[in-house]
C-alpha cells in the first residue's frame, strides 16, 4: 500500500528515525517520507518506531492510502522526488 | 477534495504560513495540515503560498486525495486531531 509518513520527534531521535525510514521509504521533505510498503513491512516499521520513539513526546502519523490515484503538487523546491527514484 | 499539506519553509516565514493555513485546514502535526478544500479554495491557498514563500528555498507539498477512504494511524502523541474539530 502507498504510505505517507510524517514525524515530529525529539531532536535526539531525529537522525535515527530518518536513517531507519530511509531503508523503507523515500524521503520527500524535511520530516516526510513516501513510498509503498507491504503489510508486514509496515508492521516492522511501526514496531521499530514504537521502540525508538518517546510516546509521551513524539508524534508519527502514517497515512495509508488504499488507492494510489492521488495527486501530488509541489510548490517551490522539490527536495527529493520519488519519481526520480522509482 | 481531501488535502494533506506539508511545508518546509524558512524560519522567518513559518509563522505566517502556519497562521494562513489554519484558516483553511486543520493543523495535525508540526508542519502538516489536513482538511477538505474546494477547487477554488485550493487555488486561493496556492496563490497566497506562492506569494509568501521563497520558491528557491522553501518546499510545500500538497497531496490531493481523490478518495477519502484512506486510513490514518498515529503513533505517540496526537498533537491536534482533525476528528475533534469536525
Amino acid at each position: 500500500m502507498r504510505i505517507i509518513l510524517v514525524y515530529d520527534v525529539g531532536e535526539k531521535r531525529v537522525q535515527k528515525v530518518h536513517k531507519f525510514l530511509k531503508r523503507y521509504l523515500h524521503w520527500i521533505q524535511n520530516s516526510v517520507f513516501e513510498g509503498d510498503l507491504t503489510t508486514s513491512e509496515l508492521e516492522e516499521v511501526k514496531a521499530y518506531l514504537k521502540k525508538l520513539m518517546n510516546e509521551d513526546e513524539d508524534s508519527i502519523i502514517i497515512f495509508k492510502l488504499k488507492f494510489t490515484n492521488y495527486n501530488k503538487e509541489i510548490l517551490g523546491l522539490e527536495k527529493n522526488s520519488i519519481s526520480t527514484i522509482i
